[in-house]
């Protein structure tokens, strides 16, 4: 049983130890299904994290579930070593007897995570026993438990405070852990109210007064775990508890890929294996779907935002030196560098716009005077382009199309692609039935290939119904558009600047085998913002459609 | 004119400085009106910070007409002083004939912020010019303005990559501001890029090495922006720029409320006027709203889940001491503590939860146990009761209606009032007509005191013609209904666990004179989880219009 990180340069001498799956799970809104489970533990060992926290065997059904199938082999780790999260025995019972141990023995995971208050405060007056009951049941607990083969890592919950108020108690614990046999003592700062230089001081006086390793876990009240991990690394920590994308309880725990970020591209230290700091962004914002929330587009390192230019000020000097204006090269992480299109930037940043969407706009003056005006007049009703580069780049082609104008560059021959189709009308009808059954059902009259085609279908809700005559319309003369599914629908309603009527705001996410996009809309019906927004969703894929085609034809 | 903060205890020898109406202005997403600014400044001169930076007169049209109507008295500050941002004369013109000092001038503010560059790169590579000439822009610049009686701030952008460079030319930007007259030397990072311990490191040197008066701008690259701020106050500076929330370009800035929070609860620093602190979540929530940005449940301090606790592990505990596991009274901060709902919790926070709703359901096993189980089987069909409030309410006061138990307490008279409305069907259309005119219409037929009625109603869309016509139906039988009003309202579309069909997730948030409330429906159909919801905004709206009667009346 491997008990140590494989494949990173720095090997078991600095642990990235990941607890998303345990602490993580309890950020509000988080409910991870046993499959989840199995799959966020995939994408950290493909990181290469060098411990995931599995759960709490024993203590939660799913939590014993996933560590069963990861046993019976639905788990192949290549650089992580899976934990179990667990408490030590109970007061008056033998740690073999005690079913909370057994739990975490028959999960077979090959290291354990033993959490003890370390507080004397929590020690007397939440556990209701002493000092020396407490030691007692940590050193038997992590004796027996290294008896059976298993490596322990002590977190001490509560330390930092417990330290502050009675440090020779909170060392006390650490030493009953350690002489026992554990091999990491974690302090943890578990209400989270730490800021790094206090901690940092603490870190350093204990490993001063007691030449144990240290490790560190940080919940985020004071807005600094990722901060006060780094801090207590450089005082000597070489084991860092973090979640991904900073999930957990409260304001949250320290972010995997933020103290990853700050570690490899700050510290220069090799913390991932060789090649995998690439994997951050992919990997944060896999997690984020998988834990069905929306990205933070404004996370260090990996956020879609974070990257992004928009003032007028940078927009144009950025282009002179990208990296006088960046911290790092984004691609060292997997991100990019965004520009985007607001009433601050105008021009400039839609030229720049172009050249990132492959459009080389130097020659078409006259589309972009067109493309800025437009762009202005539809954010003036509430539309917004920044999470929505397809639709802007038909946008840009509708504009280049009606100009006249050619761009020039890689594609001087690709102009706008004809609509696949065009509307007549539609009709949508929803009824709530006296029998309480709901039901919607759509029509759509449109034309394609020059011909006028009806068709109607049923869905579980309008857009849905909608969606589904429309393929019922366009499949039998398109049959590519099957191949475009619809991945996230996003609404925001919007009182304009005016404060009349409110508007709309619907993003639709699609995907092919290949690609995904997203499109927008914005009315003041929601279904007719999200009829815009798929239009345009399908015209995209034509428009990819045609490239490949032209490509393959040139 | 003022030039310094008022109302605090620190005075002029602190200043908490914003700058969301300039550099949180950046962030993508983000477009204030001149309203909007005005309301902004409002909220924080209320909350009390020392500075308010409104925007970039003369470069920016809305931050032009900002300081106009604020000169003409449409914004009365009691305690902070608003600040003109802007950048110091071009090169090879005279400070007075340069158009953008006049701008600054003419915007009347008493305090100027002057941006200049302080890396030696970004002086040669995007300005063009020497470090000798550029700080010829920068002192006389700032003896101008200081001439015409303006207190003058200095912004040296890039400093600390600057310094790391070649700090003698940083330094010397410094020095040309603060000999011409400036007061505060505010050392930016601008990109982002800085970790608090060698950050402090350079703010101490600098001061050692200088004297100067030292403020400091962080941008959060590394997710350190706060812990920077906090570090580099501990190491002598004394102006801090922060942004509500963080909103800023890229990864953002640090974040006013938490900076407050950390300054006032951990470093004991009394930077706001006498009892302000408890308005920071309140304001944090409010300067969301204005941004159209959803709040961050999960910001430190001010977030509506920072203090609310979800693990079985706490939640029994939590009974026991509050104290022991928040870092601080969240009351201090103005926000308070919640127990979620969720299947990691059952039967202890539902209770907890009934208890913080004013119900003591110690008395109603039986319904406890029904809400337990009736919460559990709509959490695994998408339901959600964390964000809504009302609907958890409305569950538990029918469970115990049902049960036939009566909850003791404060209310025990009060039972759940009947549902003001019953519904038999509705049917709603939605018409996208060949002339390109896009109708919705909404039938419903309820019945209301025993009577049959049938409304029909048009709105902008399905959800707002079925809310006209529920109104037309009730409101003449109901008048009270009109004062709820719609705030706003949330879709999610949800793949539930087991893969199959989407359903939508609807948050309705209402309010009347006094009350905001939550309500929460799911169901395939979008305009079904609404109705859902908004059954739910009205019952609850009823439940507590019952309150009040019965309160007048007892």
């Amino acid at each position: 049983m491997r008990t140590s990180p494989a494949g990173t340069p720095l090997g078991d001498a600095f642990h990235v130890y990941d607890t998303t799956l345990r602490d993580g799970a309890q950020r509000e809104g988080i409910s991870y299904s046993v499959p989840d489970k199995l799959a966020v533990a995939r994408l950290l060992d493909s990181l290469g994290v060098g411990f995931i926290e599995g759960g709490w065997p024993g203590a939660l059904p799913k939590d014993t579930e996933f560590f069963q199938r990861a046993a019976a082999g639905d788990l192949e780790l290549r650089h992580s070593t899976l934990v179990a999260f667990g408490s030590t025995r109970r007061a008056g019972v033998q740690a073999q007897e005690d079913p909370q141990v057994r739990a975490l023995l028959d999960s077979q995971a090959p290291v354990v995570t033993l959490v003890a208050k370390s507080d004397r405060r929590h020690i007397e007056r939440a556990l209701r026993t002493d000092v020396a009951e407490n030691c007692a049941m940590v050193a038997d607990t992590v004796a027996y438990l290294v008896g059976q083969g298993r490596r322990v890592f002590l977190d001490a919950e509560h330390f930092f405070d417990g330290y502050a108020y009675d440090p020779d108690a909170s060392l006390r614990v650490l030493e009953a852990a350690m002489q026992a046999g554990a091999d990491v003592a974690c302090l943890c700062d578990t209400n989270g109210g730490q800021l790094p230089t206090q901690l940092a001081e603490t870190v350093t006086e204990v490993i001063a007064r007691t030449g144990f390793r240290v490790g560190i876990h940080c919940q985020d009240d004071t807005g600094c775990a990722v901060a006060n991990t780094v801090a207590a690394t450089q005082a000597g920590a070489t084991h860092v508890q973090c979640t991904a994308n900073g999930y957990g309880e409260r304001a949250g725990n320290a972010d995997l890929f933020t103290v990853i970020g700050n570690l490899a591209t700050k510290l220069d230290m090799p913390v991932l294996p060789d090649g995998n700091l690439s994997e951050l962004t992919r990997t944060s914002h896999a997690l984020a779907d998988i834990a069905n929330l929306a990205p933070d587009t404004h996370q260090a390192y990996v956020g879609t935002s974070t990257f992004a230019h928009k003032a007028g000020l940078h927009a144009s000097a950025i282009k002179v030196d990208p990296e006088l204006y960046n911290h790092i090269d984004p691609a060292v992480v997997g991100n990019d560098m965004r520009v985007l299109v607001t009433e601050m930037a105008g021009r400039a940043s839609l030229e720049l716009k172009g050249a990132e969407l492959g459009l080389d706009l130097s020659e078409s003056p006259a589309a972009v005077t067109g493309a800025v005006r437009r762009v202005k007049e539809l954010e003036a009703h509430g539309w917004s382009f920044e999470a929505a580069d397809a639709s802007l780049e038909l946008l840009l082609r509708r504009q280049v199309a009606e100009s006249g104008e050619h761009n020039s560059g890689g594609d001087t021959e690709r102009g706008m692609p004809a609509a696949p189709f065009e509307l007549e009308s539609y009709r949508v009808s929803l009824d709530h039935r006296p029998d309480g059954e709901v039901v919607s059902e759509a029509t759509v009259k449109v034309r394609v290939d020059g011909e006028r085609v009806i068709a109607t279908a049923e869905g579980n809700g309008p857009v849905n119904a909608l969606d589904a005559a429309l393929r019922e319309a366009l499949v039998p003369r398109l049959p590519w558009l099957n191949e475009v599914e619809l991945v996230d629908y996003k609404v925001r309603i919007l009182t304009d600047a005016s404060g009349t009527d409110a508007v709309t705001r619907v993003l639709v996410e699609s995907r092919d085998e290949e690609h995904e996009w997203t499109t927008v809309g914005v009315h003041g019906s929601i279904v007719e913002a999200s009829w815009l927004a798929l239009c345009d969703a399908l015209a995209f894929k034509a428009l990819r459609r045609d490239e490949v085609v032209s490509g393959a034809s040139a």
